[in-house]
This record gives C-alpha cells, structure tokens and sequence, in this order.
C-alpha cells in the first residue's frame, strides 16, 4: 500500500489499527481522526494501556489464564475448591463462567478447540497440560468440560473425555455443562434439537 | 462500573479502547485478549503509533488540514494554485477531493458543517478565519463549496456564500460541486432529486 496520506504518522497509525481484527483502514482512519480530535492525554493513556496490558499480562502457569503474576488469582485463592476444574475454550469463557456466580472451583484454558478445517489439533492447545494436571494432582476429583455446544466443542469435549479415560483413574468424575432449554426463553422459540435434548436429559421436579 | 476483569492492567485497556467511537466494552474486550495472543512487539507498535499520532500531528494555521509541520504539505507546496480554495467540511474529504487527481489548488477545512440541532453554529467552524483568509489574501480568486449536498452541507455553503458576498469582492468566483447523475450509474436508480438537478444543470455536448 502507498502512502496514503501526507501525514506518516497517520499512515503509521492507520496501519497499526488495521491490524487488528474487524477494523478496516476506513474504521482505521476513522478512528485515527477521532483521537486527533480528543485531547492529547486521551490518546497516550490508551497507547500505554495498550502497551502496558501486553507486556504486564502472561499467562497462568497452572491454568492459562491471564494473569499479571505467575499464579492467576483464581488458581492462587485458597478459598476455591481446587478439586474441581472447568475446561472451557478460552479467557472470555472464564469471565461468563464467573459471571454467573455459580461455580467455586479452578479453571483450564484450552485456547481453543479442535478444528482440523482451520489446521488446529489437540497439540496446538492446552489439552497435555490438562492431562498431566489431573494425571499429577490427585486433588482433582471432577473435570468439567464446558465447551461450547458445537461441532468443534463436543469433539473436544470427547477427546479429552477419552484422554481422560486412560489416565486409569476410577475416582475421577467427568461431566459436561447441562444442555437444554434457555432460562426465559418460550418453548415455541426454542430449536428442536435443543428441546429434544432437554427432554432426554429430563430431571425430577423437585 | 465495577472492576469486571481479575486483571487491572486488562482492565484499563478495555475502558480505554471503549472509549472510541463504535466500540463497545465487548468489542474492545475483543481487541484486548486478540492483542494478547499476538506478539508483544506489535501491540508496542500500536501503543506508539497512536501517541506519536497525536503528539506529533497538529492543524495546518493555514488551512486547518492535519500537518506535522506548521503548514500543511499542501499549502506548502509551491506548485499547488493559491488562488482557488476549495472548503471541506474535514480532513477525509481533503483525502477524497486529492485521490480525484483532479484538484490543483489548496484548501480550507472547516471542521465540521453549521448543524443547529447538533448545537453546531457558524462560530464553532473555521469559517471566520476562512472569510479572513479571502479577504486579506488578494491572490484567492475563485472559492470553491465542496460540502457535502445535505440539508447542512447546504446551509453552511449559503452562509459562506452571503459572507463572502460581504467582503464587496467583485473579482472572486465562488463555485460549488456540480451535482447530477453519478459516473456509471443507471438512470433507473438515480433518485429523482439528483436526475433533476442534472437537467437543469445539462450541459453542452462536446
């Protein structure tokens, strides 16, 4: 691409945001000129935030999720029942999962899933680090796999499930996140698959 | 809002990039942990790129275009015709009315076009120092309105046009796009207003 504009340091901004994904060198341009139009502190606190987020944040040793310290608050908080561990695909599934006030155990980030059209295996995510975590850590007494309801996620969920199965460990209780109708949501609305599920999983009224 | 991330340093990059226009806490929730999983190398880049932006591009004194020099490339520029000064209403239709290859002269940049209902009103654009611009530069013989063809684009090219009117100048021109039938487009689908503007506005064959 040319030089665009007179400016390089706009051309250099311009190009910058457009690597990011979803913003296009219109939005990118657009952008740019919005923040010349703020005031100046406004631009450098968010070029620091930016630099600071990726060079302040690594990832969790024992869970990989982010974290500013080697340990990530969740896997460090004594008041969490470690013998629990939530698989889910990735950071923002940790936020919904905490979010929802309703689970005190650890997690395990995959960092993804298995996707063989988009050239992902099970050595490109952190699926052996979970093996050998439960393999090493007798605590662990139940691993949930809460991967999304997909194709890609019931693979992963039945990889690592039979992964699971050879560590050989009878006492080790595998489950997966319940499947059904959405909370709110009118009968009428919901897809068949999704109703047909929940009526196979029926459970007792109580 | 509450602390959301467990994360200070994530949390400060996502308020501040949801700050900018059109993004969300969600999208730029996004654009963080994307960030993150890139190489640490580029999300410096971008940091810096932003801040080198906005610290080192100031407003052209002359034609308020963005410049990184007292005056702009533009109005520096020797070969360019001082004498017809095109008014945009922001620095994109500068770049829009330069990619033409068309337009030989300098510019004015106004900021913005009169828009009483967004509270915007003549003195909140550069067109008071525009009117002194034609007025103390006797070498300006032609001023043309390239504002947008939109109910504001009009009035501020009608309220530009009385002020000129004003400076008692007989020698200037002042000229506006030519509106009709864009390039390459079907009749058909041309809406009527613009299909009868470019009646009026025909032209001799040649």
């Amino acid at each position: 691409m040319e030089n665009e504009f007179d400016s390089r340091l706009l051309e250099n901004a311009v190009t910058e945001l457009s690597r990011l994904p979803g913003i296009g060198r219109k939005t990118a341009l657009r952008l740019a000129l919005y923040m010349l139009r703020r005031e100046r502190n406004e631009a450098v606190a968010l070029g620091n935030a930016i630099i600071d987020m990726r060079c302040g944040i690594r990832y969790c040793s024992v869970c990989h999720n982010i974290s500013e310290t080697e340990v990530c608050p969740i896997c460090a908080d004594t008041g969490r029942d470690r013998s629990t561990v939530c698989v889910v695909e990735n950071v923002r599934d940790v936020l919904s999962v905490e979010r929802t006030g309703r689970f005190e155990g650890v997690y395990h980030v995959l960092g993804g899933v298995i996707s063989p059209i988009d050239g992902i295996g099970p050595s490109n995510l952190e699926i052996g680090s979970l093996i050998e975590r439960v393999r090493d850590d007798e605590s662990v007494h139940e691993v949930v796999l809460a991967l999304s309801p997909t194709m890609e996620g019931d693979t992963t969920n039945y990889y690592i499930y039979r992964k699971l199965q050879e560590l050989d460990r009878p006492d080790l209780l595998v489950t997966r996140l319940a499947r059904g109708v959405a909370v709110g949501n009118e009968l009428e609305y919901t897809d068949e698959l999704t109703l047909g599920r929940s009526i196979v999983d029926r459970r007792p009224f109580n």
